[in-house]
């Protein structure tokens, strides 16, 4: 765990040719610009880098990031953002290989995951689908199996009920092929003045009845470095993820075998990389803020 | 573990003076009734027995299941009947000593939980509100904390949504004092071709989030029998459990300090008594049906 202070420390980032970013507590705080980061991100551009924004929010589609970058000012393009709705898709397009125009999902969640399916080219029900939006009793009788659903996706749901979890659930016992996907596991999600149920308490009732969790692609989960890897072909020993978050970020890296940088921007303090209970989970380096990388302006 | 198949065996249990009966593969299975057990809980009336009949159903009323005695031809009243709905309330009345008229409670449940808080008098919110119904995204400006909320209360909801989930949250994190019940922890019920949802399913969600399981009040947790002791006053002494479930009905009698008696009329087999891989929940007795009983019929 090196600090990284001076231009000299600061230019060892210049090695790496691929930078994986998380976006809030990295590149801004809710909707506040960390200072440097437009700069930073600039530098590594004229670098010729490859630039890669890495968020757990499966609520939004890539689109809607790039909006947030442009309402921010720092260039940024579609096709480096990967959410994990997004991510999900292509697991199931480049990981599991499900057919397209074939092999059909099953989703607990909202229209994220369905655009991005759609981009992928793989059909689904349930979502947003008016008969699966119904509230009240459901019964078997009213359960129509369709035999092309490969998979049970579950993301952040604010239309879960009980006719999703019910078919959802026979889906999963009915087929033991079937996967079980989370697009991540964070049980809650922070909002204005409190917590909400997160994509992870969307799963919780089917993984207490199967007595098994799902595949999780967000982070720290690797699946989804292996999905940026899929489709971005980039070398993992020459790639670096900056993030604020240990157990989510730095983990991520490290399971997924490429280097991590920790910045002291969002969640992670001090005591948590040098306190006496310090976490496991050790960045191969730690900077102030992603702004620092402006000192290397000018160098070549 | 002694088997009970001589009338002289068989007399042994009119040592007992108070009888719980579990239902469902005991007395009747599914709409049958079970050769001689109308024959059998008349006997113990004329002996002078207490029953009580103690099921984990929480979505039925005492007065839905009195009503399924009738259908059957059996002699019940209304107040022998202890499902898990009821138990819950008396709990909160009992137990917990909630002040009627003044504290209440938060339900992800049905009309079934909400008449028997009725009963005890304890005020409601959730449940089957019009305004908890609504589906869609939550956002906390919604949320308006009753602080006269002292629990939060779930049992199967066939009109579980995000709302429910999102406001249940609210009173179990902003109040540490607020208590999680759940009716039941059974995570499925059987239906007709299949299992769906159940109770244990329903408060999966905010046990995941909150990394704490609620208080259960049905079988095999003995809060259910201290809710029945406490309204019935019996002693636990000289009381037998009678039911067809090694995990729910026996357990749940060892674990409250009662005898008990399996019966082979529903889910245990002789295999799960005697077989290799026999249960380590050993009932006191085993005879083959409540119907044995009327070998008694005449004696004193």
């Amino acid at each position: 765990m090196a600090r990284l202070q001076t231009a000299e420390e600061l230019s060892k980032l210049l090695d790496y040719e691929t930078f994986l970013f998380d976006c809030d507590g990295v590149l801004w705080q809710g909707d506040v610009l960390i200072p440097g980061a437009k700069e930073a991100l600039a530098l590594l551009r004229q670098h010729k880098k490859r630039i890669i924004f890495v968020t757990n929010n499966a609520s939004k589609s890539r689109k809607a990031y790039k909006k947030k970058f442009d309402v921010l000012g720092i260039e940024a393009y579609e096709e480096e953002v990967f959410g994990s709705a997004y991510a999900t898709a292509v697991y199931c397009s480049e990981v599991l290989k499900f057919k397209k125009g074939v092999d059909r999902v099953y989703i607990i969640g909202m229209s994220g995951i369905e655009e991005e399916l759609d981009t992928e080219g793989i059909g689904h029900s349930g979502g947003s689908d008016p008969e699966d939006l119904q509230a009240g009793p459901y019964t078997l009788d009213q359960f129509k199996e369709d035999p092309s659903i490969k998979a049970v996706i579950v993301g952040l749901d604010q239309y879960l009920n009980y006719t999703k979890i019910s078919k959802a659930l026979q889906y999963l016992v009915r087929n033991e092929g079937c996967h079980f996907i989370a697009t991540n596991d964070d049980s809650t999600y922070p909002a204005k003045d409190g917590i909400l149920p997160g994509a992870g308490s969307m799963f919780a009732p089917l993984q207490y009845i199967l007595k098994r969790s799902p595949v999780s692609i967000g982070k720290p989960n690797k699946t989804m470095l292996d999905c940026i890897v899929a489709k971005q072909h980039f070398d993992r020993k020459k790639s670096i993820m900056i993030g604020d978050r240990l157990e989510t970020d730095v983990k991520f890296g490290i399971d997924g075998g490429i280097d991590t940088c920790l910045v002291m921007t969002g969640i992670a303090k001090e005591e948590d990389i040098t306190g006496p209970n310090a976490s496991d989970i050790k960045p191969t380096y730690v900077m102030a803020s992603v702004g620092c990388l402006t000192q290397l302006v000018g160098s070549t």
